[in-house]
């Protein structure tokens, strides 16, 4: 057989495609509905069928019908196709076609290619202890779980970064095209470069329904269509089918159509690579118009065209199993077996059950199979990272709180070089924040990705970088897993409070990779990396609606094996941990730090130590000489460590004698129980850091109650008090927005003057000056718009030596009663504008 | 003056028009910058800038643009218009707006309008104690957080619902433009009714940057942008303004342009109410196609050209605060002078700092002011639901546990009555699954609202109708928000997973919900009522990628005066907290109930109470006669409930001296500390419930560790062991995925015997027997593809009395040995799919 080139597709060709198609949509059938007689060799009885049917026809057909054509493009040999299925949950059109090509065989060598195989085959479908009904990690070909709809353009876009010989062809179902990811991502294609990066085919599969409504796309006039997707950019074919349309005719129509489509790609790639090669300095490339394709099919096609006297094909009741209760009801069974056999399996398969040698001729050989392409098994594909020693780029500490550093600014330098050593598998997203974020370093070595019109003045935009902008977390997100499910790595650097967004695609993603774990084939992918920064406590120019911690908590709702949450209290812990997150794989890592000017704690192998055992008492802050103390004093996140300090300060001013121990949190699993996370803290040492029985006060970054979550089994929890985000927030300065919630230095010392026992009655006098000096804080930030600069520039000044801490060059007041006496400001002298919150 | 109407708009006006905007723009960046010396009377001295200056102004001129033009439509008189602000973060230009307009005045006594008047506002903007500097509930005029982006179109589009007279104008950054939410938000003109609902004119403001970046719409091509939103259904109108336009005719292009906007609106509406009252049935008003405008502007107009040598003006330099450092920077200070008496405040406000009354005049009067709309205040106009009976849809439970039925299915009954009785403030939203979750009564008497094309066959779509659909979770939850807030009430229904969607948006609107209880003029409104079905649960047609109950979790974060929590466990409870939910004011409630056939245990007078105490023993459930028990079983949602009387059963069975006490809890907060939550049960209360000493085996519907954070702080905490969803999912059988997660009777039973002191060492037959079933259990189900008859249709035959139980019609085989035989299989009979996953 010749294989069918462009402009040469005949008859005998499309004869056999067609003949495949058949092929696939009794496979889907099958799956669906049988559990025996797989070949129809016998009448269909009642005990062949299952006894609950699952799974969805409505949308199955027309994917089988594009993977046949797409394997037309693929034995064409000028792309690497790769088939994204948005419409996911017609998952028995993939493994049907995965079955036939072999690689289902190949990936589970009981699904065997004879009649036993296709009764296994169609039994497992959505069947308990078998498959599921939707596409998923365990189906070959796959990287795009068929679950929540929205985010199969932004997985293809991002599979194509940095493959310039992959084309992705991705079926949007007109259901998810109504979804707000997925309306956002046809502007994908401003952000992909014509040659570093390979092309996405998007096939807008219009079959009109979702389960019980019309899709918005199918009625809306063909006129708006075509100027809603050439608004976004394209040059949108249409091919259109109807119930009574000839087989033969829509085939020979799409061939034509792909041949068009698939010769312009390959024009347009040309056009572009020339370009580029004669490019001067700045824009070369103009962004190409990329075909997509406008698939218009009847829901469920080739299915039951009526059922029980209602039109079912062509319509949104053809969505799931259109013959309900088939083993039971004799005129379904009927029904069932006259359409299977409407698919003539018996032109198809060879007497042993396997698929005709020339229609298995029909897909292209070894890892070019859509099914097999290693692009869909990304870790196939994985390079580790080349990372340059973060060590390189340590903040100098001669003492803990001594340099003053922006966190992430410190980061960005590190990863500049990252972005500069690794320059084709590892990329950069943000919504517009990697700046804002202080990771600008990077645009020393890149720029910003961009294939929209680009003018003097822009900053750090180009047609090709390893930075990718939009302002949509959901694409940010998209991207990042569509690039590390092809074998990748990279980082998601976004506000904390606005990650929420994207709390259910890390969900999905966390799903794939917690199967993916007992898939033996699929290979382990980079870990998923988020740098959450402008965090909670840090939102004074943008106050209450930017204030959300709880991204951590979603985060550690997922199976304990796969996440990961870190929160580095300065740079040199920063730079320590991002080094360590982007050396592992099929993890989700959330970073939490901050981006401001904030005092430095640990040198660089302080640093490293701590990292590696994830939390520890810091000597140099605790007064206990590693004895029993009288409190613990916990903290984890970069602020709440700075007030935690600073009540130590307070508190070995004004009452020397209590001992304390100071315990730094950056690695929050170590909290939990080691039954339930890997990284947890054995009791034994989780007593012996913060003490079976005394209080531990425990200023922590996010919402308080995921500290006594994750340590409510613990010896010591009684005496567990904890500090954090308590949901008080405003525009504000930065100690006041720690006041509104309780979390700074004067709470925590009166925080510990109530819990250590005898304090309290000892020390109402000192608890009182506290609760004044918040007082006067307050007032201060009232009249003068900025935080008190005893409290705002406080430094801990404390050597180590028992009387070291006093007049230090640049101590902050040494005693509650030396600070200024104008903030003592009384009610009279408030503020007016106080009253208007 | 006379009014400019349409077509009538001399150069006297504008001329007035652009010295509004200039007193709006004098006002926005003395917000930003001032502190004192607010009408410039005097040189600007450092002391008269603020200390730390915060706020956007990039996105303000456009805005105030936008408000004076939108003043000169209110006054035309056709529409009462409202202004949402997409780019909220532009706080200062409706402030500034609803102080000109003399709302703020009256709102906030203290800011008068006088020169102290213009200090404090100035003062108070994104300053401690002060107001935030994005639009938020505390400005006036707005039903839009400035926060996070995306949800301005969902908003304004739900404002309109039943509100014909209203014209929302609603202003798209073009940054917000990128985000998914709101690129599908476009479409909800094909759910808009052009009689009965009001208008929303978008207005896209590309002023071409963010943060950082250029925007993607403004680097398309203009035929790009033109056919995007002519395929989205509008008609584009264009006003562009450049750098050194003449603001005049600027003026003059969008006074024309927005009377030309206007007049085609007005047409269009009459046309299409003429066409309605001359319809015949079916589709009688064609879908009009809206006109929307792009507001092509520089950022940052009439700001600094220039800034140390860079372009500020024009590019994304103009963001924030363009002149920073400007107290202490002699010459930006000199600059911001500059700039600000560039507006010649000298001619806008009279010697008192009160503004010019020629200019005071050209706004409309009282509550048609768009700052003082009571559509922005929507507690203001809110109606109380008239709510029937629920009592008269109570399912007849003759004995618990006896009759069968879908409780989201009965619920739609009741809410069937309710949508009957109230025609026009109540609405269902649901991304397609309203009769999926089984609310299709509904549909008995109202239709699914769509003003695309409809078709013969169409399934309950009408242009007009109480439910409304899109596929879109975010644009379900905008329309909500924007309905709820402009005063009216309404229920989202959607499958439990994947409400996560809207875990961010759901933020925002808890925390515009906070605000406003502090505010004295909002008014309260109606609650956000989820009611979350398809659940973790039952999920056996879709699989793991479906299972996810987290979304409580993240409600349960939030402020907790605000957030509440139900799990009815059938169908009479569901009805009586969907009655509660509904009369509510200012809460989050989610409801979570299942929609398949189960056991209904609670009569209607019982399930009242039982909905009103939240939590309590079911007595004949219990074996302890209000006695000690030796054991709590203690359960919370339908599955779980299940489960636990199940077990209960078994333990009567087999350990009829044990006693069992038999918790249900329906308001999961009555588990919360008193002191966190209003409805938190008090300790005394719990202790009694609970018992401070004894196990308590709690099956949960959800993740298993919030019934620890909930509960940590009670006395009998130590014994409590939760059972709950623990990220173990599959397709699969209802009873292999309670088996998956261990929440099964028969683990329930191996808990009590682990847990109750004695047990263990005594039963450990007992035990393992138990283990064996749910091996046996499993075995059934891969060999049959359903669970084992006598699981599945285990029903409570429990008749109270010691011995009532045994030989009962339909009663479950006595002892676990009575089970069949045939499910004993070995491992050779292992279903070799079984290896698949």
């Amino acid at each position: 057989m010749t294989v069918a080139m462009s402009g040469d597709c005949d008859s005998d060709d499309l004869t056999l495609l067609d003949a495949w198609w058949r092929a696939a949509n009794y496979l889907a059938v099958g799956q669906i509905y049988l559990r025996d007689n797989p070949l129809l060799r016998e009448p269909l009885a009642p005990e062949h069928v299952k006894p609950r049917l699952l799974g969805h026809w409505g949308t199955t057909p027309g994917q089988t019908f594009l993977w046949a054509h797409l394997n037309r493009v693929a034995r064409r040999g000028e792309f690497d196709p790769l088939f994204v299925s948005g419409p996911g949950h017609g998952g028995p059109a993939v493994v049907a076609a995965a079955y036939l090509e072999g690689t289902y065989t190949e990936r589970y060598s009981h699904v065997t290619a004879d009649a036993d195989g296709l009764r296994t085959l169609f039994r497992q479908f959505s069947y308990p202890g078998g498959i599921p009904s939707h596409v998923a990690p365990e189906t070959p070909g796959s990287i795009h779980e068929g679950g929540e709809l929205g985010y199969s353009l932004a997985h293809a876009y991002g599979a194509v970064f940095d493959n310039p010989d992959l084309l992705v062809a991705c079926v949007v179902g007109d259901g998810e095209a109504e979804t707000g990811p997925l309306a956002t991502a046809w502007h994908a294609n401003k952000f992909c470069h014509p040659v570093h990066d390979g092309t996405v085919l998007p096939v807008l599969h219009l079959n009109g329904y979702k389960i019980a409504n019309p899709t918005v796309l199918a009625r809306i006039p063909d006129d708006e269509l075509l100027a809603l997707f050439t608004g976004y950019g394209y040059r949108p074919y249409v091919v259109e089918a109807g119930l009574d349309s000839d087989h033969a005719a829509v085939h020979r129509r799409m061939a034509d159509t792909m041949d068009e489509i698939v010769d312009e790609i390959a024009a347009l790639r040309r056009e572009a690579a020339e370009a580029a090669e004669d490019g001067a300095a700045g824009r070369a490339v103009p962004r190409p118009r990329w075909p997509m394709l406008i698939l218009r099919t009847p829901k469920g096609w080739t299915g039951p065209r009526e059922v029980d006297g209602q039109q079912v094909e062509g319509t949104y009741r053809a969505h799931q199993v259109p013959l309900a209760g088939t083993r039971d009801n004799a005129e379904h069974r009927a029904q069932l077996e006259e359409w299977m056999r409407s698919y003539r399996p018996e032109e198809l398969f060879d007497d042993g059950g396997k698929l005709r040698p020339d229609l298995a001729a029909l897909h292209p050989g070894g890892d070019r199979r859509m099914s097999a392409t290693p692009h869909a098994n990304g870790g196939e594909l994985l390079r580790a990272l080349r990372l340059p020693d973060f060590r390189d780029h340590a903040v100098a500490v001669d003492r803990p709180g001594g340099p003053v550093a922006e966190a992430t600014r410190v980061l960005g330098g590190w990863v500049r070089e990252v972005v500069r050593q690794n320059p084709d598998n590892f990329r950069l997203f943000g919504p517009d924040e990697i700046a804002s974020n202080r990771l600008q370093d990077v645009f020393a070595v890149t720029d910003r990705q961009f294939d929209g019109e680009i003018v003097d003045g822009d900053d750090h935009l180009a047609p090709a970088g390893r930075a990718v902008e939009m302002l949509s977390e959901h694409m940010c997100q998209g991207w990042l897993e569509g690039y590390l499910l092809t074998g990748r790595h990279g980082l998601f650097t976004c506000y904390e409070a606005f990650i929420h967004i994207v709390d259910s695609m890390l969900n999905q993603h966390a799903k794939w990779l917690k199967v993916t774990r007992d898939i033996p084939w699929r290979r382990p992918i980079g870990s998923l990396n988020y740098l959450l920064t402008s965090h909670v406590w840090r939102q004074d120019h943008n106050g209450f609606s930017h204030q959300d911690p709880g991204f951590i908590d979603h985060v550690v709702n997922k199976k304990a094996e796969l996440v990961r949450v870190y929160l580095p209290p300065d740079a040199n812990t920063l730079l320590s941990t991002a080094d360590h997150c982007l050396r592992t794989r099929d993890y989700v890592n959330v970073i939490v730090a901050g981006k401001q000017p904030a005092p430095q704690w640990l040198g660089m192998e302080e640093a490293v130590a701590h990292c590696t055992r994830g939390l520890g008492v810091w000597e140099w802050a605790s007064n206990d000489d590693s004895a029993e103390p009288d409190v613990v004093l916990a903290c984890a996140g970069d602020v709440p460590t700075l007030e935690t300090l600073a009540a130590v300060d307070l508190l070995r001013r004004h009452l020397p004698d209590l001992r304390v121990r100071v315990v730094n949190v950056v690695d929050l699993m170590r909290l939990e129980d080691p039954t339930e996370h890997p990284h947890g803290l054995p009791d034994r040492e989780f007593d012996a850091l913060f003490t079976p029985d005394k209080p531990i006060i425990f200023a922590y970054h996010g919402y308080p109650w995921l500290i006594h979550r994750l340590t409510y089994r613990r010896t010591g929890h009684p005496n567990l008090h904890v500090r954090g985000y308590k949901e008080e927030g405003t525009t504000t300065t930065p100690f006041d927005m720690v006041m509104l919630n309780d979390l700074d230095r004067f709470h925590l010392v009166m925080d510990v003057i109530d819990r250590v026992p005898g304090l309290g009655v000892r020390h109402a006098g000192l608890r009182q000056r506290m609760a004044d000096e918040r007082l006067a804080c307050r007032e201060y930030t009232r009249r003068h718009g900025e935080d008190r600069p005893d409290v705002r520039d406080w430094v801990w000044t404390d050597s180590g030596e028992p009387d070291g801490r006093a007049g230090r060059p640049g101590a902050a007041a040494d005693t509650a009663s030396d600070f200024p006496d104008d903030v003592r400001t009384g009610p009279d002298q408030h503020d007016p504008m106080a009253d208007v919150r």
